[in-house]
C-alpha cells in the first residue's frame, strides 16, 4: 500500500477508451508522491512522463507493478517482474476464472508462486490509499489511486476490500454525499492469490482503519475468514454486502468472478456469528458506514434499542415511527418526570409524546439542544432519530420571495436565526459525545441544504429519507449488541 | 383548484418564524395569476399587497379563503365566510382532532353543514395546483401554491393527496432530483369535511393526472375507498406510503391527524384487492412515482416479469440481479438465437449470459441500442435493468487529469463521445416506444452525472442504486399484473 515507485504496464493516452489510459492518468490526476514509469514498446513519452520499453530500462528500484494489458502478455510479464525481483503486482487484465479460463489462472498461480509475487487480482481495479507513508499528518492526503476514477475527499477511517472494482471506484460521488471519507480500498477481481481474509488481516492493524466495509460475492477460505472476522468485529466493525446467495446473485457472480456462491442462509449465519452487520443494499451499505463512521470514533454504540422519534413535521414522524417497529426496535413513552421538563420548550399544540412531534417551530436551541439534553440525560432512550433541521432550501424562492428575503431586514433575521441554528448544532454535538447518545437527522432536502450539510460536518449521520435514519441506526444497535454478547466496548466508552 | 381570488386570514411578514407569513410569501412568489387579498386587524401592506381589516372590505368576489391564524378565531371567521358565500376554505390551524379537541372538530362541522362550506383540513398545508386554468397549455405552468414551499419545476401528470402536509411541500427537492412533475397536490390535515375519497374521486377525471399518490394514516369512509380505488386504479395507477399500520405508526398517527390506525394486514388487503401498488419508504414512493410516470403514457407496462440484467461493471450488476430474486422477478437465459445476435456486439472477456456483463466497454451505439434492441424484439422479456451510462463525473479529475482532457485534442474525442452517447439515448427511446420495453437505468453518480440527467429527460427512469431502479420495476410489473387479472391495458397499449 505504500510503493515508492510504480511501473504501469499498459500505459497509453487513448482516452476514454481505453482503461490503462484512465487508470494511469488517474494515478498521476490523484497527485502520487512517489515515481511513475509507463512502459510502452513505442512511445517517448506518455501523459508527459518518460515512457520505457521495458522494465529492464527503468532507473533505480520499483516497488509495484500495475498491469493493464491483454492476457496473452500477462505470464511473460510476471515471469519478468520476479526474475527481477518485484513482488508486488496489480493484475487489472481479466480473462481468466471468470470466462473458465483455468489454464491461464493456473499458469498465473504457478509463476506466483514460484518467485514468492503477491498479486492482487486478477480482474481487479487495483488500491486506493488516500494515507501512505509520505506523510506523518492523518490528515493530509498524499494519495496513491490505481483505480479509474480521481478521489478528491480527505483521508478518512473507513476501508473497503471488494470483490467488485466499482464499489471502490464509481462510489466516490456516493462518498461526497454523505461526508464519508476513505482510508484504504482493495479491488480484490478473482482473488488469485490474495484474498479477502489477506486484507481483512491487513486491515486488522492498520491505525487509520476504524470501520472495514467487504462486498462479497463468494468467501473463499471459510474457515480462516470465520475466525479472522470473529477476532476483528470484536476491536474494529466490519459491514458486508453479500449478494451471491439467491439464485440471480450465484448466476451473476460466476460470469463476474467465476465465483461459486453458496446459499444466502448459510452466509446469514456466518455473518451473525462473526458480529459482521450484513446490509441489503448498496445504498445502506454506505449509510451504515457513515453511521459507524461518524460515530464509533466517538465511542457511541448503543446498548439497547429504546428509540425517541423528534420531528416538526407529522407524516416523516409518523414514517419513522412505523419504520422503527418493522425493525423491531421500541418507542418507549417517556417516564412523567422527563414529559414535565419536555412541556415547558413545547408549542400548545405539541405533546410530549414519543414520537414527540414538535410541530411547526423554528427555535433551534430549543431543537438542537433543550429537549435532547432532557431525554439524553434521563437514561431512559438509546438513540433518537430527528426529522427536520432547516437551512436555505427552506428559503428557496425564486421571484418575489427571494426579492423579499434579500431585503436588508429580512436578511438580518434569517442570518441571525441560521447562526443560532449553527452554534446549536455545535453544542448539541457535545450531548452526543458526553451521554454517548446517538442523534441521527432525515431532512427531505438532503445535502442540498447548508444545514444539513453542517450537521454532517459536525458528525451527526444525516441521511435524506426517515427509513435510511432508522435503518443505519439499526445497524449500529446491532453492532452494539454484538459487543454486549462478549462485553465489549470501545475504549473510549 | 382554480380560485381567481384568495382571501389570506393569518397574513404577516414575520419570516422566517409565522408559518402564515412564509405560506403567503410562497403563494406570492409562486407568481399565482389570481387576486390575493391578505386579511390583518391592524397592517395596512403585506409583502407590498393592500391588507384588508376583514372580508367584508374587500372589492369584489372572493372564491378561496386560507386561514392561519390561531383556534380560538377560528369558528368566528368560518360563520363570516359561510354568510358572505365563500365556500371553498384551506384551514391550516391545527389543533382539533390531534390534541383530542372534539368540541373544537364538532363545532367546526357543524358550522361547515350549516353554510355548506368545503373544507381541506384543519391542521393542513393546503394545496398546489401547477396547472390552473389560467391557461390552455398544458406545459405551461400558473401555479396556485398555499404550501410553506415554493415549486420552482414545470407542470406534470402526477398528483398527490396526503395526510402529511411535509409529503406535498418539503419533497420537492426529491422531485427535483427525479425530473418528477407534479400537477395537483392536496395536504388532508384531519379531514374534518374534505377526506381522501372525495379528492381521488376528483383526480379520477382531472384529465392532466395520469399517475396518483396516497400518503395514508388512515382511512375514513374504508367502504366508499374500496370502490373508488377499485375503480380508479384499473384506469390510472395510485400508488400508497401507508404508516399506521405498526405499533409506532400508531402512536405516531394519532398524535399527528389524531387518527386510530387499522392493522397492517387488513391495509396490505385492501391495496391488494384495489390494485393499490404499496410502498414502504418515502423514497420508494417517489422512486415509483418517477417510473410510472415516465412509462405508463407511453405504455409502458409489463405483461410478465423476465428482466435482463445488462451492466458494464460486475458489482452492481450482481447486485441487481440479488434484488431480483429476491423480489420473485425471473432471469432466464437467452434462447441460442438471441445469444448469436448480441455475441458479435460484446468484447472477448464478455460472455451472452443474463447477467449480461458488457464488461469495459464505452461504445454507447451497442450499449443503448444494438443490445437493447436485440432483446427487446425477441420478445423473451418483459424488461431490462441497466447499469452504467458514462458521462462527465467519469473524468472528474482535478489537477493533472483535468489539465489533459482539456487539451484540443482529448476534448475534442470526448466531445464526440458524449455526443454519440446523446444520441444514442434518444434513439433508444424509440426502441422503448416500439416493444412497449422498460429500460430502466442505475448509475453511481446518480443525477450528479450530464448522461443520467439527459437519459431521465429522455423518460428513461433513472435510480443511483441498483436496487432501486429494481424495486420500481417491481412495482410497475405488479401493476402489470393487476390490470392482467381484468384484461384491461391502457389506451395507448
Amino acid at each position: 500500500m505504500n510503493p515508492h515507485a510504480v511501473a504501469f504496464y499498459g500505459a497509453n493516452e487513448n482516452v476514454p477508451y481505453n482503461m490503462g489510459a484512465l487508470q494511469l492518468l488517474t494515478l498521476i490526476d490523484n497527485g502520487f508522491q512517489g515515481k511513475i514509469y509507463p512502459i510502452h514498446p513505442n512511445l517517448e513519452t506518455i501523459f508527459g512522463l518518460k515512457a520505457y520499453k521495458s522494465i529492464k530500462e527503468i532507473p533505480g528500484k520499483v516497488d509495484l507493478a500495475e498491469i493493464v494489458v491483454s492476457k496473452k502478455h500477462v505470464p511473460q510479464i510476471l515471469t519478468e517482474l520476479g526474475e527481477i525481483g518485484v513482488n508486488n503486482v496489480i493484475l487489472v487484465t481479466a480473462g481468466f476464472r471468470e470466462i473458465n479460463n483455468n489454464t491461464g489462472s493456473n499458469e498465473l498461480k504457478e509463476i506466483a508462486l514460484k518467485f514468492g509475487l503477491h498479486i492482487l487480482g486478477p480482474n481487479c481495479i487495483g488500491i486506493l490509499n488516500t494515507h501512505t507513508n509520505y506523510s506523518n499528518n492523518p490528515n493530509e492526503a498524499c494519495i496513491l489511486n490505481t483505480t479509474v476514477q480521481s478521489y478528491s475527499l480527505p483521508p478518512g477511517n473507513v476501508s473497503i476490500a471488494s470483490q467488485s472494482g466499482t464499489f471502490v471506484s464509481h462510489t466516490f460521488a456516493i462518498l461526497k454525499e454523505r461526508n464519508l471519507y476513505l482510508n484504504k480500498t482493495f479491488s480484490l477481481g478473482n482473488e488469485a492469490i490474495i484474498d479477502l481474509c489477506d486484507c481483512l488481516e491487513y486491515l486488522e492493524t492498520d491505525p487509520f482503519t476504524e470501520v472495514i466495509m467487504i462486498y462479497i460475492e463468494e468467501i473463499k477460505r471459510g474457515r480462516l475468514f470465520f475466525d479472522i472476522a470473529k477476532r476483528i468485529s470484536r476491536k474494529k466493525p466490519i459491514i458486508a454486502l453479500y449478494v451471491g446467495g439467491t439464485e440471480g446473485g450465484a448466476k451473476a457472480v460466476s460470469s463476474h468472478t467465476g465465483s461459486m456462491a453458496g446459499k444466502d442462509e448459510i452466509y446469514d449465519g456466518l455473518f451473525k456469528q462473526t458480529g459482521i452487520i450484513r446490509t441489503y443494499s448498496v445504498e445502506e451499505f454506505f449509510d451504515t458506514a457513515m453511521i459507524f463512521s461518524h460515530l464509533i470514533p466517538l465511542g457511541v454504540i448503543p446498548k439497547g434499542k429504546k428509540i425517541v422519534v423528534m420531528t416538526n413535521s407529522g407524516g416523516p414522524g409518523a414514517t419513522m415511527a412505523d419504520r422503527i417497529s418493522r425493525k423491531g426496535l421500541e418507542l418507549p413513552l417517556f417516564s412523567e418526570e422527563v414529559k414535565k421538563k419536555i412541556q415547558k420548550y413545547l408549542v400548545p399544540t405539541a405533546q410530549p409524546s414519543n414520537p414527540l412531534d414538535f410541530t411547526f417551530s423554528l427555535n433551534p436551541v430549543d431543537f438542537f439542544i433543550k429537549i435532547p439534553r432532557i431525554i439524553a440525560r434521563s437514561g431512559e432512550f438509546d438513540g433518537m432519530v430527528i426529522y427536520g433541521a432547516y437551512g436555505d432550501q427552506f428559503f428557496n424562492y425564486t421571484s418575489f420571495g427571494k426579492e423579499f428575503i434579500e431585503k436588508p431586514k429580512p436578511q438580518e433575521i434569517l442570518l441571525q436565526w441560521r447562526e443560532m441554528a449553527e452554534a446549536s448544532v455545535v453544542d448539541a454535538q457535545k450531548i452526543v459525545k458526553k451521554y454517548k447518545f446517538p442523534m441521527v437527522f432525515a431532512n427531505l432536502w438532503g445535502y442540498n441544504d447548508s444545514m444539513f450539510r453542517h450537521l454532517n460536518e459536525n458528525l451527526f449521520p444525516t441521511y435524506q429519507t426517515p427509513h435510511r435514519c432508522v435503518d443505519a441506526l439499526f445497524n449500529l444497535i446491532k453492532y452494539g449488541e454484538y459487543l454486549q454478547k462478549f462485553q465489549i466496548y470501545s475504549d473510549k466508552d
